[in-house]
Parts: structure tokens; C-alpha cells; sequence
């Protein structure tokens, strides 16, 4: 565990990148797979910075051999390895190996590094549901180890610490889910909305779609412009169901209208729910039930988050609204897709899972504007 | 009705901007109040090519003296008159005067010019709600005369277009409203919702804020960001339900959630009801209602519309969706909020006031990409 | 020459798009080669409006048998049309075809129209280069037929107006290199300016790489970033170094700097040049080159035109600067890289080769803001 | 020097903005005069992780009385203090002072401050130029005194290292002056340019003007466009100049054309110089002066460093190019205005007068994407 390629000496030392000029101690030994993504690229800036994990290898197949700060040269300075091909000798190898790669990948390696000690956390989707008939039928490939679907734990500590703490193999949730769980939650939890009809009408930025050469994702299709889509039916609706569900231990009818926002980073979820119970304090219930809680910030009565406050943050602002005091309760919720709805959240899942701070490494202030 | 103030000698001879080198016959001498901001320079850009109108004089005590080529450079070469200072006089020579100022502004001048035979198209607040007190409520001053709110007509032709076509005033609809009342319109006319619960959640550009040194529409605040504004309350908010309610002959319960996108022109609004009646053809409602409507396109089953496919155009698109078959229809509208949403209203509405095609001078297509 | 699909029957008679209720009389018969893409999106909104011209056919492999307006949703009601599959017996029922390809297709339609007596503007780099080593050289593929190099003409009308009227095959130019030449046009013509050492700064929008699936220009890539590209050498400066040349009558030397902006449309080139005499009046000699000009606008002493005032528009605005009165001239350049930089300049040009007017559907007034 | 307002008792503990539970050690106490500008908040951004530094008081008149993070929602959970009115006995309290002010507020403070023993590091222009009569030239008001110019330390410290580390007083240098001194020095220093001909062609995001209610900076009139500005002169010429002319020891010519960019951060100089020798190796000029540089990155050979790259970080990035072989050399700089340009820029001059370690507090990772 004492391995630090940040002191690799091929690389020229430029103080900026490296906040320890001696090697990281007692650091973890971090794998992961398909890391020339967007979240691939979120996760090595904030492990470059993280006291306790070390990122030992990163595989692409496409570029392999190629230094990281090459092809991002954000991490000049602060990354100073390259992306390999994907080897299971590799990885087992590493104490922790984060897969951020499309479907289907994940589920390739997951028996094998299991089985070599290594603690698995997916930041795809091929371990958020429980069901592998829904997982087939949603995703449209066979699943190649359902036994694992039971074990996997998902990955969102506000709900499931405890099990994270113990976890072997987390999947990790969508950055819509992460944004609409969080602001339902003390609303079901203490049984105070109409569960048959639930409203999510999020927005996401463009990352959220990966980096990835595609037309609908491009420039000239996307700025200056906005528009819904998968409103029939998203990927992520039936994993929030599932989780809803559990919370509520009922089944639950929640429509999900997600849009497209001419922004990189950021999402902004507008929940909206009938209240059975009209006199509850619904300033004071989330402010309670987040207390405690390191990454989800419950803004003054009457504010309106905006996506920028946690551009680069791993935090959630949420802020809860009645209008016109009527019997219809308007949650807002904002995080960065990238730190949140995904690395940031994969990182709170390691610290849990080694017993770490839970708030290692992920204590960069939100950069704004 | 035969001055062209685009045949001014003074005007350097630019063919690109003069689609008809002979004076336009028979056209209407238009004047404008508060024409500094973005739906005037809008109006202006819709008016100059407009084959039966013409810009006879422009109000604004700011830039009085100023030719508003050079405050508006986009209009070099099609527009060649200066802002003055708004004298009643030279207002009352025109045959319409489309006021675009903010509220209280178009109040002082309604009584005279109708009195001296001018139609007035008032672009903002002042003639919107025919209850006085809740206009003087929302709005925070007198209302100088309430007379007049009875008389004026709201002018959305898709409901009101025989009223227009006999109306000396017109209060010209706001951005929201006109989104969100041509999208649900269907079904409250069929009575096809619970009309207790409706959500409009809506997302405009910035330019709705209008042309304004302000912090809060600065490129360093809303640029890279995405935030919900006045959920407790937004003006639009007793404009839609007293037309809404109007429509649907009862009262009706809204909840409306503005938020501001970072774009310039645009307005998409996402609206929800419940069904009541689950075996209605949603798509087949729709087509039929709006068949006849030159400025409502509705799209095929599926469909996803972006802001951007009516950018610069008088053009609202709607989208019907049911998803999962639930109960909860979701209808997607887009429209440019200083075209369907301000100006081009506003010019459709003279249009019909003055017998001419309800298209004239509104055929240009959107601008995309 | 009276087909006119406008009024193609299945069409949803949708007023807006519709100006002329009859068919255009005396229509010019267009085909488009390659319609997909952004200039041909944009060929369609100019000539769907252009008085004397109705597309007939639109060639597109990828989107056979799909209509235009499936694809380009702010087209729907304006033209109902298919694309097809490009078959030279179609494209040679017309008058005249614009290929708007990447390089080396349009070389291979060439020969075929024009013996059928078509004649052809090409948005392509196909036939811009004189020299076809060069053009080899640079474009990396063999030239299929290097014979009609020498009699192509280069569409630039203020500089070969007159050449242009009696062309069978116009090379029409690069979104660069009309930005730069009507920049530098006077400096050179009146041998003001030190020809070895002139610099053109340039930025363009990110539509100038067109319509594709690529990761460096998705949104993610280019939203909020700026940056050079191709500083060791694009491939416009061939291009610009032989026209240059041509109109200097002796050799250049050209330092061309291309930018990425973080925009759609538009071009903005700043140019410098060492100022051989001190006593030239700039302003004057920039308003008399353009006074009969119709698309290019001087903007008075002083001013700094922005993009978004030529946006949608055939325009090219110009300001010429002295700085500190010292012997550097700046030239500060706009256009729209989609409309003067491409699909306009072609729509004027083909005007020219048919006697029409040379403006004729190209009086649209800028869009902005 | 054991104030941490971080601890305060009114604040939330929320760990993810508390790197350190314990008070910092050994830490100097700062006050920011104007925090609640762009690089005010910049500033606490920095400070607020700072290893050895402390917020202890922030100025505003607008905002006295307020909590800095209700201001600024980004800093929730890292800076607990409130704005308060400029008191100078409480900044006589701090060891170092920052002022992020308007022209002609930081004068009105430096001779108290520097009297009582507290460094002041000035943000805006107010000590930069050396002579007083340009400076009232170029500023329009009377400086009140004259005397401190000559004792202010120009604070770049990539040329003025040495005397930074012994300064009471700190020029902190204009963020385009930053990025095109530092791509000029290695051929200034070297004496390998034509320096009668300088040609620096710069590009700047809109928060390069402040956090203000402007109609020119507002999102309606910078989004999607582009264009220069204050081609005929701009306030950072003669600061430029200056220090251009000190390096070189003999005037400079420079024609400075800045541009305004359609981003919120980041700065992008394009410098134009013509090669007096053609044989340098540019690339090892320019890696050899800079490798001890901790935040200049010098690119390989070929490269087009992007702004975003250095999002958020203090690193200024440089590439080097010789077009076509010529007689022009080409230097591309990149820098956040926010950081490296004026709040980094700050911290980096504080870590040198208190014998910190330079890079302290410095450490970030650009954002990208």
C-alpha cells in the first residue's frame, strides 16, 4: 500500500498538482476500468487529491499506451500514468477498482476481482436492480451474473450506510436518481405525499451523456436550445422505482420527464407531490433529517438553488417549497452529475467502504460562477 | 397610409434589407412605446419586413435622438428612424401603437389614444387581468384605468380571435401564459383533466428578463447554470388561471414553476394533468384542434420538440405524451418567447385587427441550428 | 420550371410557411447534393422563402426515403420534401445543383451536370484550388478531374461579380476566406499594406465543422472553452494565399490562426496589416470600396461589430481601426459562417449566374438578440 | 494568529467544507476589502482551504451585515463570516490585506495599512503603473498618493520573485497583462522579436468585467456572440507596456486587441512577434525558462492548450508555434482570468511576502470538462 505514481520520476515536478511533495501514506491501491470517460476523468482528478487512495492502473482499450495527461491535460501535473489495456492480473492487484464503462462491461470483471479480495464499485447500471428479468428488459442484453444483482448493495449512503460500510460490490446510482431519491426522501420516509403520484421533472447537463463522439450530443444540436426527451421511458426510471418502493414498501406511480439542459455539469430535479398531511413544517422536517448528513446542504425557506452553487462539489443543495400554501409540495434539487450523480459519490462510497473519513478527498469547494 | 419610412433619402441603399425597393402600398403607420428593449427591437424586426406595416416612430427617452440602427446594428440597413421622445401627438397619427414598456407605462397613454381612434397592443401587463385588486396586488400600484380592463381584450387568437378582430385594445399575453394555455387548451376544453391539480413546470430564456443592466440576467450568473425562480408566486400565475379558469368555466388549482435556461430566446413548458377519461386519442385531439391553426404545429406521437425549431419564429409546437400509459398526460410546448411568446402575437394580433392575412409579415422560419 | 412542392398535396397547409399562397411563378428548378448537413439545412430555410427558386431534389444516403422536415423540425411546414438517393437522371432535370459534401464528391458529379447543361455550385473544397497539386496536397486524395479547375469560377462577388454571371461551375468559398478577403480587399487593391506579413486572427462557431457525430465537437468539448486550432496549417490557407495572390499580383505572406467559439454561428476574423502609408483615409477608403455592395456593411469610425448582429443574415460587416494612430491597420470582420460564409453566398451567387436579382431571398434581417 | 472563523459556533457542521476539524495552525489572518465582487469570492474560494491562511474580515458597504454564503451559496459549509463595513481598525488587525476593489478605493486605504504593519496586496490598478501622470491619463481621477507607486512590487512572480518576497505593497497584476507577459518573456528575455511589432490578440470570458448589473455583460448581449472591444485603447496598454519595455530596456510597440468571450472564465492570448533569429529552437526556449516555473506548463510541440484546462486552477499553459517555418512566431497562453489573472495570482504574491511554501493553498485541479 505504499505505491505513489504521482512521484513516477518522469515527471516534472510542478508543485501546483502536488499538495504532498512525500508519498501518500497508508494509501489505497485504486483501479479503473474504462477511465477516458467523463467520469472517468471526474474520478482521477479527485483521487489525485485524495489523502488515502493512490490510482494505481486506468484501462482503455482504445488508448492504451497513451499518457492520461495527454489526453487530459487538466490532470498535467497531477496524473502522471497511462492508460492500459484491461488486465485482470492488473487489477487484482488494487485494493479498489472503479468501473466506469458502458453497460455490460462491468458485469465481465465483477466475479473475478470479487473472488481476488478486490472491493468493486460500478458506476454503470449493471448492478442497480434487483430484478434481472427488469434489468434485461430495460438494458437489452443478457445479464451475465445475476447471482451478483442480490449481493451488489446500492450505493447511495444516505439511505444505506450501513451496508455500504460492509459492501464487496456497490452500484453505484444514476446522477438522476442520486438528485430525486434525495429530495423525496423525507417526504416518504414519514409517509406524508400521495405515493401513486409522484412528479420528477429534471434537467441535466450534457456530461451527463458521456463523452462520446455523437450528434445529438454535439455543440451545434445542443447550445442554445432545450428540449425533453425519453419521456415514454428512461433507463433510470425503473431503478428509482425500486428504491422508491423499498422506502415506502409499496409500490409507487412516479412519472420522470428528463430534459436536456445547454449546460456541462449539473442537474436540477423539481419534484413535485400532494401532501396528505397539510400542517407539517417541511422547512424543519429536511432540515432534520439532513442534519447529520455531510454532502446534503437544506438551503433557507424560499431559496432557489441554482446548479453552479455545486458545480465540482460533491454536495446536494435542496430547498423545499409549498406555493400559494397549497396542498401540492415542490422540492428542488441540485448536484453536479459528474461528483454527486456519480465520482463523488463512488469516492463517499470508498472512504465507507475502508473506513476512511467519509468526507476524504471530496472537500473541494464548489467553483463558481 | 403611404409613408415609408424605409425609403428615407438618408438611408444608405442596402438591397439586403429592402425586399421591395417601392414603397409598401396601403400600409398601416405603426408606432411603437419603449422601444429599446427586446421584443421592441423584435417588433422591429418583424414589422420592417412586414408587407402592410410600417414603423412610423419609436419611443424612448433614453436613447432620444439615437437611430436605432445604431443601438440595434442587426437592423442597419432595414430600419432608418431614430428613437424619439413619446409625444401623444405623433402617437395619435398612427394607426396602431404597439406598447412595450414595463407595466404602468402603457396605462398612461391607453385613454388617449383610443379616444383619438388608435388600436393599442399593449406588450405588457397593464390590460391583463380584468380584476382590479389583483392586479394592483400583484402588480404593487394603482391601476390609473380600470375602465379600460373590462374593454381590452386578451389577445391569444387561438381563443379569442373573433373578439380581436374587433378590438380597439388588446392586452397582448405574456410568455408563460401563451405556452401554457395553448398546451392545455384540449383538454379543458373536453374536459379531459382534474382540473384541481395542474402543474406547469416551465423553463424560459433569459431574454423574457427583457433588455436590462442586472445582475441577475449577467452572462457570470446565469451562463453554466440552471435554477428555478418565484416558486411561491409569479405574475404570470393570476393571468393563466383567469384565463384557465375562464375556459374551464370553474375554478382551477396551478401550480406553476418558472426557471430560467440559459439561452436567449426560448420557452419550453412541460405540463401535467391527471386524465379522467383514460381512453381518449390524446394525439388525434390535438391534430384536430389545432388543424386550422396556422401558428400551432402539433408533432407526431413521440416526438421531443427543442426550443430552437422555432427560434425567431411565431411558430408553438406541441408535443402529447402519455407515459406508461399512466394516468398523467404530459404535454411538452415550445415556443420564442419574444416571437409567439411577445412580438409576433402581438403582430398577429394587428393582423387580424385590421383585416389583413393573419400571416402577413410572419412567415419567416425558425433559425436553426 | 413550375414545379413548385410547396404545394405538394399531402402537405399540412400550414399558413406560416407558406408566403406565397399560389406557386412561385417562373421557379427555378435546385437540387441539393449532400442535404444533411448544416449548409444544406440552411440552403433549405433560404430557398424554401427564396422568391424564384424551389428545391426539387435533396440527396442524402443516410436519410433516403425520410422526409426533410422528419429531420429538420424547424423546416416543417416550409418544405415537404424527401431526401433520396443521389441519381444524376434527377439532379439533371434541374437548373441548378449546390453540393454542400465533403471533399471529392462533388468532383464526381462535376462532369455529368454540366454536360447536361446543370450548372453546379460547389460549397466544397473541390474546385477552389487552381493548382491540383496542391489541392492533393492538401486534401490528400487524387483529383478526378483536374481539367474543370481552370474553369470553375470563385464565387466571391465582390471580387468576381462579373465572371460569375457567366459560370457553368462556381467553387464557392470558404467561411474563412470571405471573411479575410473582404477584410483585406481594400488594403490590397490600393497596395496599402505590407503583403509579407499580414496576420488574420479568426474564430469561428463550432457549426463550421458541420453537422457529425465527433467527441471535439460535442457540447461537453467545447461549451464554456476556447482555443486554437491548426495553427501549423488549415487547409482555407491555400485557398486564401491564391486569391490573395491573384489580387495582389505577386506573393503573400500569411499568418492564419483559427479558433474554436464557444457559439453556432459565426465568424469573426481580426486582421492586421503593416500600413505602408500613413495618410490613407481607412474609413473612406472602406465606405467607397462597399458602397455598392449590397452585403457588405462598413460600420461607421470607431465601432466593433459583434456577431449575433449578421446572425441568419447574408451580411458581412466590416470596421477598419488605427490603433494609437501607430502603422498597424486592425480590420474587425463578421459573418454569419452559415449564411455569407456558405449557403447565402451561394443563394447570391446562383442569383447572378440567372439574372435575378442579386438579393433576391436574401433580405432576412439578422436574428438577434 | 490563531483566529479560525471556520470554527465558528453559529455554523453547520458540514464536514465536506472542513478539511481540517482542527484549527489552522500558525495562521495569518486576512481581510479582503470588496469581497463581494468576482474576485472577492474568488479569493475566499482559495483562502477558505488554505493551509495557513484565514478569512478574518470581509468589506462591502452593499453587503454589510450579510452572511457571505447567503451571498454566495457556493461557499455553504466553508466560510462562515459576514460582510462588514471597511473599518480600517479592523484590517489593521490582519497581517494581510486584499483589496478587490473598483480604481481609486485601495489608494484610500494603502498608507493606513502600511503604517500599521499589514502587507496590502491590491487587485485593481491602482499601484500598477509606475508614472503618475499616465496613470491619471489612463484612469481619469487624481491619484491621492503618488509616493507608494515607486514602492509598489509589480506582482508577477515569474520576473519579480525576489522583490515580492521582501513587498509591503503588491501590484497585483491585470489578468491580460499576465498571460501575455508570460508568453512574451522567453523571446523579450532572449532578444529574438522584432519589438517595434508586438501584436497580442486576446480573448477574455465575461467575468473579466466584474460582478455587476451591466447591461453590456448581461446574457442576452454576450451569449452566442462575439466581438472585440476597445480596439482604439484599453486600460491594461500601458501597464503592458510598461513592464514590456523594463524587461526589454527600450520601448516596445504592441497593438492589444482584446475580445469578449461568450464563456464565464478563462483568457486566451494569441501573441504575434516576428523572429529576428530562425534558428532558436522554440520549444526548448521556452520548456528550459519555465521548468522551474510551479504554475507555467509549457505544452509539447504542436499543441493547442485550451482555457479549460486551467478552470479553476492557477496554472497558465503555453504553446509554442512557428507557422509554414516563417518569420512569425505564434504563442498561445491560456489562463482563468479568476485565478492566475487576479485571485490566484494574489495567493501566490501572499505565500512569497510570508515565506510560505509558493504553491500553498494552490493545489487545485482544473475543472474539466
Amino acid at each position: 500500500m505504499d505505491i505513489n505514481l504521482n512521484k513516477n520520476k518522469n515527471m516534472k515536478a510542478k508543485p501546483n498538482a502536488q499538495p504532498n511533495p512525500t508519498p501518500k501514506p497508508q494509501s489505497l491501491k485504486v483501479g479503473i476500468i474504462g477511465g477516458a470517460g467523463y467520469a472517468g476523468l471526474e474520478l482521477l482528478r479527485l483521487l489525485a487529491a485524495h489523502p488515502h487512495a493512490t490510482p494505481l492502473c486506468i484501462t482503455s482499450r482504445t488508448h492504451a499506451g497513451q499518457r492520461v495527461a495527454d489526453l487530459f491535460p487538466s490532470l498535467r501535473g497531477a496524473v502522471d500514468i497511462e492508460f492500459s489495456n484491461p488486465q485482470e492480473s492488473m487489477l487484482a492487484r488494487c485494493d479498489v477498482v472503479f468501473s466506469a464503462t458502458p453497460k455490460g462491461v462491468a458485469m465481465q470483471y465483477a466475479e473475478g476481482l470479487l473472488r481476488a479480495g478486490v472491493k468493486l464499485i460500478d458506476l454503470s447500471a449493471d448492478f442497480r436492480l434487483k430484478d434481472v428479468r427488469l434489468w434485461e428488459q430495460w438494458y437489452g442484453i443478457p445479464h451475465t451474473c445475476p447471482a451478483l444483482l442480490e449481493q451488489a448493495v446500492y450505493g447511495l449512503p444516505e439511505i444505506h450506510r450501513e451496508e455500504i460500510k460492509c459492501a464487496q460490490l456497490i452500484a453505484n446510482p444514476g446522477c438522476y436518481p442520486t438528485a430525486i431519491q434525495l429530495g423525496y426522501l423525507p417526504l416518504i420516509e414519514n409517509h406524508l405525499i400521495d405515493l401513486d403520484h409522484l412528479i420528477a421533472d429534471a434537467k441535466s447537463g450534457v456530461s451527463g451523456a458521456g463523452r462520446q463522439a455523437s450528434l445529438d450530443t454535439s455543440f451545434g444540436e445542443r447550445a442554445e436550445s432545450f428540449k425533453a426527451y425519453a419521456v415514454p421511458g428512461h433507463r433510470h426510471l425503473p431503478e428509482m422505482k425500486q428504491e422508491l418502493e423499498q422506502l415506502a414498501n409499496r409500490s409507487v406511480g412516479l412519472v420522470f420527464t428528463p430534459h436536456l439542459l445547454p449546460i456541462i455539469r449539473g442537474i436540477h430535479a423539481t419534484l413535485y407531490g400532494r401532501l396528505m398531511d397539510s400542517k407539517i413544517d417541511l422547512q424543519d422536517l429536511y432540515e432534520k433529517r439532513f442534519a447529520a448528513e455531510p454532502f446534503v446542504d437544506v438551503l433557507p425557506a424560499g431559496a432557489h438553488p441554482d446548479t453552479r452553487s455545486v458545480r465540482g462539489a460533491n454536495t446536494c443543495r435542496i430547498a423545499v417549497h409549498r406555493p400559494q400554501d397549497g396542498d401540492t409540495v415542490v422540492v428542488l434539487v441540485v448536484e453536479d452529475n459528474l461528483v454527486k450523480g456519480a465520482a463523488g459519490q463512488a469516492v463517499q462510497n470508498m472512504n465507507l467502504m475502508f473506513s476512511l473519513p467519509e468526507t476524504a478527498g471530496l472537500d473541494g469547494i464548489a467553483l463558481a460562477p
